[in-house]
């Protein structure tokens, strides 16, 4: 059988990650052979959704992750059983900017205790960190290159890429050491997110698109010329599947993989919009320049060759009118 | 005035930094200045050298360092009053490897406490970390490039390397925040370095030229067709030098600085040896190959282009017959 942790596990994406994989019913660990999915204990700050919380094979066990995974606790026995970790859990970039203190206790601090933590069960479990493309960024000295490959040196401009950065070299030394198996898969801004909006400078991505759809207003911090690098939620479970089930060979070695992003400029994605759902839905955009957001998004990189990416069969989203459409049969249902 | 913090003051970098500082009795901090020498702190576990002890200018504070720099202790008022603080602490590569909590307490715990100390006294030091070529290294998957220059990503294949990686990061965002004016510079391995043999992987690039001048045998672990980068003493306290004196223009940004390095194979330091000392002397160096050294060292970059040093008037030893020279002239006295 296989035993599945997730931190995070009632955040947007660690829900929808616990419902594919309960939806399978098993899960290939690592290339080891596909086995029936026994229990997905979900690790997190608030309550798990309800339809998880129903689900015999999910447990769930609530508060801060160094605390839970601390011996003689519920993710400690958790971890203990487990032969993939997903580690989602996540103060996001906007909150880290504002309150550097809590980036480092909730993205350095609790990454090193649930590194610790799988260390010490002893069983070397498959660990997926959830990195993200905010490693990347430019300064004056060091512009981001036209194009970000799998080699480019990582320059992040906020406090949440640093502290991912540094997540994906602590995973990679556990890795080298044989503590847990460890896999950093960079995600790509999630767009469109459901639900209310968060705190992360890229949340307008989804805003602007999901907002306007259930006919509230939306306002768009940057200007329609800039350009960024998305996923859909589907691509982006994809790419934290992949890097639970690939073998070892196919995955490529302890650095960080970028998954593939589609690159789009704002204004394209409005467009895209328009002619999903017409004028009417486009006109509740409010353009409101927001230097702060503006200056972190410019920073980031939004173009991208992931060679590495499409060897293991990851491939972005053809174009935005079809994240659109994903976004409005996932909410129907 | 000028006040400066060296950690690791009791170490070899850390007392020679101290005494050439207090030669020169002043210091020029980031361009704003030249200003008379008033103090220098040592922190370090051990006693700093009694030349040092002696010194009306130095101060000196034993102990843990993160212990050092909390609130109310002796590191920490000092921190208070220092226009540059000088990070050298660290544990050795090869301590790393062998006692993984060691590394992540002495290079990782001890950097962040210190960088929070460096935050809390409010008064944005300089603050100067010594980071290591060890940052590079080649896996299968992703070899290292014929020659590493500015830009090259880090894949670090050891502990230590990993920790300096982190702290590079740390560094960069505390200094993105306006926490501090930090400036990491990578050293390059110091040969000759004087005194005893200590853990390091590298340890063997001063021993084999140390010990048979002072009449002693000396084990080299690797092959000499095994190729190295290097720096004389003289050059890395250049280096730190150059980084803690930097306008900040002219540092050229967050990212780490990489010091020039001398590329010189193991075989032809021998032959060096032998040309300033004669036969006899190389006579007492005894190949014993060890696998775990060579396979550290072998994954360490040797050919460095520094376009960024360079244009800070950094250079590299001009060839290691002038590195055995030198360290012959610095132990006469």
């Amino acid at each position: 059988v296989t035993n599945v942790v997730i931190t995070g596990g009632a955040g947007f994406l660690g829900a929808r990650l616990a419902r594919d994989l309960l939806a399978a019913g098993s899960l290939d660990v690592a290339g080891g052979g596909d086995r029936p999915l026994s229990q997905v204990t979900l690790l997190d700050r608030v309550p798990v959704p309800p339809d998880l919380a129903a689900d015999p094979r999910v447990a769930a066990a609530e508060g801060d992750l160094a605390g839970l995974t601390a011996a003689g606790q519920a993710g400690r026995d958790a971890l203990a059983r487990a032969d993939v970790v997903f580690h989602l859990a996540a103060a996001v970039s906007g909150e880290c900017e504002a309150d550097f203190d809590l980036g480092i206790r909730a993205n350095l601090h609790a990454t090193e205790a649930l590194l610790a933590a799988c260390r010490a069960v002893g069983t070397s479990p498959v660990v997926v960190f959830s990195s993200s493309i905010a490693v990347f960024g430019g300064s004056p000295e060091h512009p981001l290159p036209a194009v970000v490959e799998d080699h480019t040196l990582p320059n992040p401009q906020t406090s949440y890429g640093i502290q991912k950065f540094i997540g994906e070299q602590l995973l990679a030394d556990y890795t080298r050491k044989g503590f847990l198996r460890g896999r950093s898969i960079r995600l790509m801004t999630v767009s469109v997110r459901p639900g209310r909006p968060n705190a992360a400078a890229s949340g307008f991505m989804s805003g602007i698109i999901r907002e306007p759809l259930a006919g509230q207003r939306a306002a768009c911090p940057v200007d329609p010329d800039t350009e960024v690098a998305l996923a859909s939620p589907a691509r982006a479970i994809e790419a934290l599947r992949c890097a639970a089930t690939s073998p070892d060979d196919a995955w490529g070695g302890r650095t960080a993989l970028t998954m593939p992003g589609l690159t789009v400029k704002i204004g394209d994605m409005v467009a895209a919009l328009e002619q999903v759902a017409g004028p009417a839905v486009t006109s509740l955009i409010d353009w409101v320049p927001d230097p702060v957001v503006a200056g972190m998004v410019s920073g980031w990189a939004a173009r991208f060759r992931s060679d590495r990416a499409a060897r293991l069969g990851l491939a972005p989203d053809p174009d935005f009118t079809s994240i659109i459409r994903k976004h409005l049969a996932d909410t129907r249902t």
